[in-house]
């Protein structure tokens, strides 16, 4: 395609690094990408900070555009609900969506990543591992890398350089030195800690293997995602500080305690509770946003190093991937312009990751708190009859951002109006019987427009 | 007071670096200044990036309290209103309080600011110039500096670390990498641009002497200080892009135009007018905020490092300087406390610095566009006529902000009430005699408490 091709640094071996790079490579660009840590594929990544992550259409249709879905197929898990643990031990399954198709999958990060840079190194991809980026000349677009065993320093001039190194990036650490650069991090008062429940003694599940379980709490809860291997990776979300707290938690048998009084079957099920406990580490969680996200048409950064979101909608990987895609449609659709792309990409794209950033932290409290309510339970089923009788206009926030590719900004304001309806139709009856769906239908067909119009 | 005085190390020799230090200078500490400019008595300063000030109540009380007031009355020009100019020439004045007492006063950056450190010197405080922080270790309290001229490094340790060093703080800079720190920095699309106003040849003020003038023009202004010389600090608000902007203005030809055009009447009084406009920078505005403020008992953040507001409403002075009044009633509570004294300066202050910082973005909006409209001087005539009836209850929000000490939240939250209030009873009258004043007793009365239970 290029006559000489430009060359294009990738900042970041992590999902969004190798996807892009593939699908650049693909196109005629020399890609080089530089990864701060070791090749995961030689050396062994360390546990407990890879909560697994669940893939959706975003993220499944930007991987069926680079032709690496159908060789992911037996990476994933399909989850088809939510089964929710009160402290009785009683289990409640919710399903996601309104049939068997709309399920999120359930994939580990580390053999994703794996995949991602085999398919990119296949591609033409270089990628070099163990280099860090230590500085980044905005003017110039020199880069400053350190390799972190030799610890040579090297510097580097590229055509264009991409951050997707993360929501601690390097490159967007260079740019808050730039004037007029608006940048905000916000951290939750909450950590996670990520516990293991080993597979059965015969490979098998230990719970029900198709749902994502939860055991809401309220104020903090647990939650579970199937691996491939028969175990799941369980993930504690708790305050920092106050009465249940991972500032309360710090010997071994408040720890025993709290889980027997709060968690009592997921005790049984996890025979290394303690150890996972005080061996790994307390992750945070942190909103990032930033704006511009480029430098004319040097440099820009892309999906956690842009605007890193919590992870309660599990939208974090696909929305980083629908980066990927909506960058590489305006690279085709406008060629080399490279400052062209890079302001249009920020101009449509950034209203949308706010809007995710906004929608994950709602859905925290949904998550801890609200799916152990009978009432919310309610609007679900409400929520799902209403989208078979009305599909192109009332389809339910939490299937618009993970089922369909409505731009994220669009679920978050129709998903308001679709709250204030459901308000009104479901408040005061407790029975679906008991709807009015005469209402339900003026008020829908009166205030949501058609959605193909808005895609 | 101490038998053997803790040292307490300021960043920064502004405005709330020598007040902090001459009182505590005064309670028996050791107190050391580092500043990175040269001292300001001994060099000239640079021109044009030092909007005037507008002392009022809360800077007032604290300045009262450190016992500087009386010696600074020659340095200021009480404003008792906004003087408007229409592009057509025609004054409107609209008085800021509800009688002669209630006025703000300007004063030149410089001449307080040297005043302040003339008082911290002789209450003992020593200020080191051309000492540029450059690192400090959260962890041990080591502080390095470099001096500007010599390049010379030094280390230094200190018992405690007061970050005063404004919205760029190295101190804050360094506080970014401890985990969970949550910050915020946005800037507004708009810069700013001093000019001056010559006195005239009799030495007298070309404008009227008691008022800040403004030049409402919808989307930009210009707005004018008193100083006590006979010159006019004048400054031009102006977006960074679009039609009327930074951006479109760059030639000698097109800012003659625009000014002959916008402020017709400004123009035969700036002889210099384009020479201002090419040699004075072009200066940014940004909000910031962050938290936590403090690392355990060791070092704190004052003033702009901890919270920097646009210019607005006034009060970046006034907030800085309550900064130091709270912080020493603390103090003077808890004794030695710092760590207990830090976490309650943070806790109290912080609702009220975000409140603030809202508070003059909203009132940018007010001084370019609302105060040209006759609306919006009525709606100050009737707020004014309700406080002479109901002051106990019902202060305008700017004299609550102004001219009391109301926490700037509690200003915040019953101005938001007020605006409500007035909206009902004003919105169909045009006249204060058409005013229903039996329903606006009623709705003041049961909708704002009395002010005293809330200071």
């Amino acid at each position: 395609m290029l006559s000489r091709p430009q060359t294009i640094t990738i900042i970041g071996a992590g999902l969004n690094g190798p996807l892009l790079g593939l699908s650049l490579a693909k196109r005629g660009f020399r890609v080089e990408i530089y990864e701060r840590r070791p090749d995961m594929r030689r050396v062994r990544i360390e546990a407990g900070r890879s909560i697994n992550l669940a893939l959706s259409t975003r993220g499944i249709h930007a991987l069926q555009t680079a032709g690496l879905w159908d060789s992911l197929r037996n990476l994933i898990i399909p989850m088809k609900g939510r089964m929710m643990h009160s402290i009785a031990g009683e289990l409640t399954f919710q399903p996601y969506g309104k049939d068997e198709a709309e399920v999120i999958n359930s994939i580990s990060r580390a053999e994703l990543n794996v995949a991602l840079m085999n398919a990119a190194e296949v591609q033409g991809a270089a990628i070099h591992f163990d280099q860090r980026c230590i500085g980044f000349e905005l003017k110039s677009g020199a880069l400053r890398l350190r390799h972190e065993e030799s610890r040579q320093e090297t510097t580097l001039e590229s055509n264009v350089v991409i951050g997707c190194d993360g929501s601690a990036s390097a490159i967007r650490h260079e740019m808050l030195k730039l004037n007029r650069f608006n940048f905000s991090q916000q951290y939750l008062d909450y950590g996670y800690k990520e516990l293991t429940i080993p597979s059965k003694l015969n490979g098998g599940h230990a719970l029900e293997k198709h749902a994502l379980h939860i055991w809401p709490r309220g104020s903090f809860m647990l939650i579970a995602l199937p691996n491939v291997d028969g175990t799941f990776a369980c993930i504690l979300f708790l305050p920092f500080e106050g009465p249940d707290s991972f500032a309360t938690l710090t010997r071994h048998w408040d720890v025993v305690k709290f889980f027997e009084g709060r968690f009592p079957d997921v005790v049984p099920l996890t025979p290394h509770l303690t150890d996972n406990y005080f061996t790994n580490p307390t992750g945070t969680m942190v909103t990032i946003k930033c704006s511009p996200w480029y430098v004319e048409g040097k440099s820009l950064l892309l999906g956690d190093a842009a605007h890193a979101i919590v992870p309660f909608f599990g939208q974090g990987l696909n929305c980083g991937f629908e980066d990927c895609t909506q960058l590489l449609e305006l690279l085709d659709r406008h060629g080399l312009d490279w400052p062209r792309v890079f302001k249009e990409f920020d101009q449509k794209r950034k209203i949308n990751t706010d809007a995710i950033a906004d929608l994950a932290i709602e859905n925290f409290a949904e998550m801890r708190d609200r799916v152990a309510d009978p009432r919310f339970l309610f609007r679900k089923q409400v929520e799902l009859a209403l989208e078979a009788r009305h599909p192109r206009q009332f389809v339910p926030k939490y299937a618009m951002v993970t089922f369909h590719r409505i731009p994220y900004s669009v679920a978050l304001a129709r998903g308001a109006i679709q709250d204030r309806i459901l308000s009104e139709i479901c408040d005061h009856i407790g029975r679906i019987e008991d709807l009015d769906w005469a209402k339900a239908g003026r008020l829908i067909t009166t205030q949501l427009t058609p959605l193909e119009q808005e895609q």
